[in-house]
């Protein structure tokens, strides 16, 4: 096992009708700023909810931060939060809207240009404004870590930054808020907790005993209850689980003391950048090729993925790897979620376009033994097609 | 799954060489009590890591907290605290000591009589003084929940307190600092963790898939490790997984959102007290026969365990249960732990003796669904001969 800290300090609270109890940890006198994506929550009544549950207290409401959040959106939140005088961000939605509230909260306590955030990966933060969070949508964990992925639209440029200023200081992680989500975004949702998971255990081993039955333990729930979910839109069990999982997939714990790769997602951020594709459905795509391109390398923790997640037993190790990528796959493809570039009409000329973008971020040595050079995402994007 | 709040803000400092790492979170004008128990930390060279560790602050020991750490030996711990106006607390030790600092850093801040905090279970606690760990002896996850249960000697009475105000702000755990210790001790560690781990999980079901794997994932470690661990005294690995299993047994985490039982605990609290039994032995003695005599109210539970703890999968549901339990019951012998009252001379008469005290002590009506009465706890104890 190696070396490693952990610190979480988010409170967690879990359960129905949990938002009436967000007063008790915000300040009586904090003047607050809202923060929300496309307006689902009017429809949907949680809006309401959260502002009976903020009492008297003065708020600002900010709508319209889009899938992807983006650097020029946020900042006129910025600009909102210093016009009056904001103390307390309210960040109501999903990872989306997570993140970018994490954005404005430092962006509004920076001195400089904001954009030095995203290129110091956040470690240029000195300060950030507290954070709350209702989560609507169960997919990133940002509820509950301290990192977010913003974009720079003039540069369709991806970066994640973190900060230990960051953690959101409570969650309020209400599984019936999810009863209405689209299938396409409860999808998404699974396949985003579930690659979070493998990109922190599908590396080699190091006798991480602990870490690799809890991620064996989220990815075997995300492949029991994914499928159902989407055909059970009101099973409270099934939508509390997964909201769970989602957030146990990325909010520190697994990836403690184990090698982390992040491949997939690095090249997938691109996807996303260049044809505004989901982020899952990014991971769904690149997944599947990369573990297969990078088998040798992930070897033994691909026989023990084929063992202990998807049960298979049978066959000699190249047949155990290939049916355990299959069947990765195959989840994908009966979550409704495409596996292919050529499903979202992109052809080898894209994949030139998308080696460049890798290549314009400094993105020639992936992977959790840095060994992904451009000529290995060739291959991998190749297999993509 | 039921609703549930998670919180626990200690930052875990794990792996070798983390001692060096402890004045980083300690307020450089500290004047630190550092506490511990029989001076073995002295013999290892632990102290003198610690000592330099500190630097410059201004540090007093206090040594001797015994396990089943005693209030009558902690008020002295107090009236030192008070009297040299010590503001940080380390503990450097195992449960014993932790668990003791933690009363320590209470009782040092209250004014009335601190035996209230005992008999209030901790809610009277306004303040406590900040705690920091450095953790020799991986069992009782103290290092990183805000519980903890002291002696009170004069009547023979053990009782737990918890209050978020406990939480230790950080806990270095470094697996080479186990290296040394005598194998009753590291037994003793092993079933602590695996009881604590069963007394979240072993109950009916709520549909806690999450929580339900996490616990399986820590069980399996603990049976896959622990009487290798008895053989193989440096094997940093082993140490490593055994260390983080036994913190992530109880800090929160596997028994948010699902019942607990703790009766076990509660039962084993009377035989520690009584008759000076380690406390993980208590557990031994008082688990298999809960199991068998509550196999009704908790079948669901025990065939699920039985399959996939034991993988037991042949037999009709009677012997599959019968069979795990024995199997538990193996378990902890092979690891040198009598799990018979027998095997520590006592017989029926003393069954009469701790009934008594869990009457004297208001334990009538334990487990999960509070049917434990004492007339179950005397087929429970009579079972234990």
């Amino acid at each position: 096992m190696l070396n490693f800290d952990f610190y979480n300090p988010t409170r967690i609270l879990f359960g129905q009708q949990r938002i009436a109890d967000i007063g008790k940890h915000i300040p009586p006198q904090a003047k607050v700023l809202l923060l929300y994506g496309g307006g689902s929550i009017k429809a949907t009544g949680t809006l309401k909810e959260v502002l009976a549950a903020l009492g008297e207290r003065q708020v600002v409401q900010f709508g319209g931060i889009e899938p992807n959040p983006s650097y020029e959106t946020l900042m006129q939140a910025v600009a909102i939060v210093k016009e009056q005088k904001i103390d307390f961000l309210l960040a109501v939605g999903g990872g989306s809207v997570i993140d970018g509230t994490k954005f404005v909260a430092a962006a509004s306590m920076c001195e400089d240009d904001a954009l030095h955030i995203l290129k110091t990966r956040g470690s240029s933060i000195k300060a950030a404004l507290p954070i709350g969070v209702v989560l609507t949508l169960s997919a990133t964990g940002s509820e509950m870590n301290n990192g977010g992925v913003v974009t720079h639209k003039s540069t369709q440029t991806k970066s994640a930054f973190f900060s230990p200023l960051l953690f959101p200081q409570f969650a309020v992680l209400d599984p019936t808020k999810t009863y209405t989500l689209p299938t396409r975004q409860l999808a998404n949702g699974v396949v985003d907790a579930f690659v979070h998971t493998i990109e922190q255990y599908l590396t080699y081993p190091v006798n991480g005993y602990v870490q690799d039955r809890f991620a064996e333990g989220l990815l075997l729930t995300l492949i029991e209850l994914g499928e159902k979910s989407l055909h059970n839109p009101e099973d409270y069990d099934i939508r509390a689980n997964l909201m769970w999982v989602a957030t146990l997939a990325l909010n520190g714990l697994i990836g403690a003391g184990v090698p982390q790769d992040w491949s997939t997602h690095m090249i997938g951020h691109e996807l996303t950048a260049l044809y505004n594709i989901d982020h899952a459905r990014t991971l769904a795509i690149v997944l599947p090729a990369m573990l297969t391109v990078r088998q040798d390398a992930k070897r033994e923790k691909l026989l023990q993925y084929a063992q202990r997640v998807w049960h298979i037993n049978e066959g000699n190790e190249q047949q155990r790897i290939e049916l355990a990528i299959s069947k990765t796959r195959d989840f994908f493809e009966r979550l409704g979620v495409d596996t292919r570039l050529s499903a979202y009409n992109l052809d080898s000329t894209d994949v030139e376009k998308i080696l460049a973008q890798l290549q314009a971020h400094k993105m020639t040595a992936l992977g959790e033994k840095r060994e992904i050079t451009l000529e290995v995402s060739r291959q991998v994007l190749t297999l993509c097609l």
